[in-house]
């Protein structure tokens, strides 16, 4: 991070509103980056997706997102293969640096043998990563969601698949919202130097609603940023902050509504020089 | 376990019963021991709750719960540690030879103070239970519950602070829903031999509709409850295994029909022989 931190919009956080009114205000608001979700981008199309982004100036930090590799037939896991090469293509085409990968749920009761789907997957995606220059960015979530979206819950666990698969194209995302609670956090602070991907950030607010949308801006939760923060410098990124808000109340707001909210949240949390 | 698992009823599942109406349909099924929570305790009193339990029959594996020793201020933490010690009482009243430790929240954004407050709290009850006789059994909750009932959440972490602690009055009570998507759990094997104080199960479904009353009955979720329980045994625990089953469906079901369903549940899973 240079003098002052930088955000990225991840779009999800205003999901209603086009790639170009995202675009147009990142521009107006002085937010040099967004993480866009491959749904946003398909609206407009790949093509026509990388020359709105082009022409804005605005860069990206990510493509959200590839993974989803366990699934209860081969048939099923070689259709996400097969999704993930055209995630890597779209990585490319937008000039996203990272594809982040939501691994993909627990399938019934077999933890283990889920994730070795997981480390399956990843290796047969690897060389095509590898290739279009796209780093494969393993994002641990929160373990409430390992029967609904990712049996890859702890950034221990993320980086022990990323051992095994042993390659300079895998690295880790650090949602904050995902890992704030893991008392065991510190004793992977040696192992994940040089290894970050991304830095996601909202906030833990109490009740949860549900797995997805119980989010809140960052700053308004429970969530020691800065510690998280400083956690990830000293692994060695440096890279913009994706402001990444999956909240239902959020997405009941007018979205520009939001947008706004984002940055000013953002901005409030005075991470400077 | 002898020749089949035996079943411990937690009362918490059918919360709108008696103890007395528990004790009966306890007798009734053929149900050995029930875990009740201080509230049903309270209603009757301690003494004569402690008769009826005595005249029915049934034996007691636990009671729910002590803990909560984290708080803002030294006056609440010390409260805490009054009704900690009162918690001691009830259990040896009641004939509970555990009372669970549930070791509350994250304080502010305070992960490891609080983890802190935690140690010194388990301390400071520690020859009070001992004098009593009763365990104290350290529960490791879901991690989406460490900023509203316990920031201790997972076995290692459990088992590091009962290390700390170095007393044979602190062991580790396991339920199944709280530590099913651990990838890390079979690191703990060894430790934790001899160190399992009590094993509560139900399910875990989704969506997740608030961080208390998501559970299933056992056997309609995604968690390998074999697994857990092999685990289990492995570390020398055969006691009864707790049903507990905080559900928002079925407390807003008739409760005799939500015991039975337990019983059945727990009959349907067939840990026999």
């Amino acid at each position: 991070m240079s003098a002052k931190a930088q955000m990225s919009f991840n779009t999800i956080t205003a999901k209603d509103l086009s790639l170009q009114e995202i675009l147009t205000s990142c521009s107006n608001s002085g937010v040099s980056h967004i993480a866009p979700w491959r749904d946003l981008i398909a609206r407009n199309g790949v093509e026509q997706s990388a020359k709105m982004i082009k022409d804005s100036g605005v860069a990206i930090t990510s493509l959200c997102r590839g993974g989803m590799f366990t699934g209860e037939t081969s048939q099923i896991r070689e259709a996400a293969i097969q999704d993930n090469f055209r995630a890597i293509d779209e990585a490319v085409a937008i000039g996203a640096p990272v594809l982040v990968l939501v691994c993909g749920p627990q399938i019934g009761k077999d933890l283990y043998g889920s994730q070795q789907m997981v480390i399956d997957g990843i290796a047969e995606i690897l060389d095509y990563a590898k290739s279009a220059n796209i780093l494969l960015g393993i994002e641990p979530l929160h373990p409430m969601m390992a029967a609904s979206r990712s049996c890859i819950t702890t950034v221990r666990q993320a980086l022990d698949i990323a051992d095994l698969i042993d390659s300079p194209s895998i690295q880790i995302v650090i949602d904050a919202y995902h890992v704030w609670s893991d008392p065991h956090l510190p004793e992977s602070t040696d192992r994940i130097k040089g290894r970050v991907a991304g830095f996601h950030i909202s906030d833990w607010v109490t009740p949860i609603t549900n797995e997805l949308g119980s989010r809140a801006m960052p700053g308004e939760g429970c969530i020691d940023l800065e510690r998280l923060k400083t956690w990830v410098l000293n692994a060695g990124y440096h890279g913009p902050i994706e402001v990444e808000v999956l909240s239902d109340f959020w997405w009941s707001q007018n979205p520009l509504k939001t947008f706004q909210k984002a940055v000013d949240s953002f901005s409030k949390l005075n991470w400077g020089s």
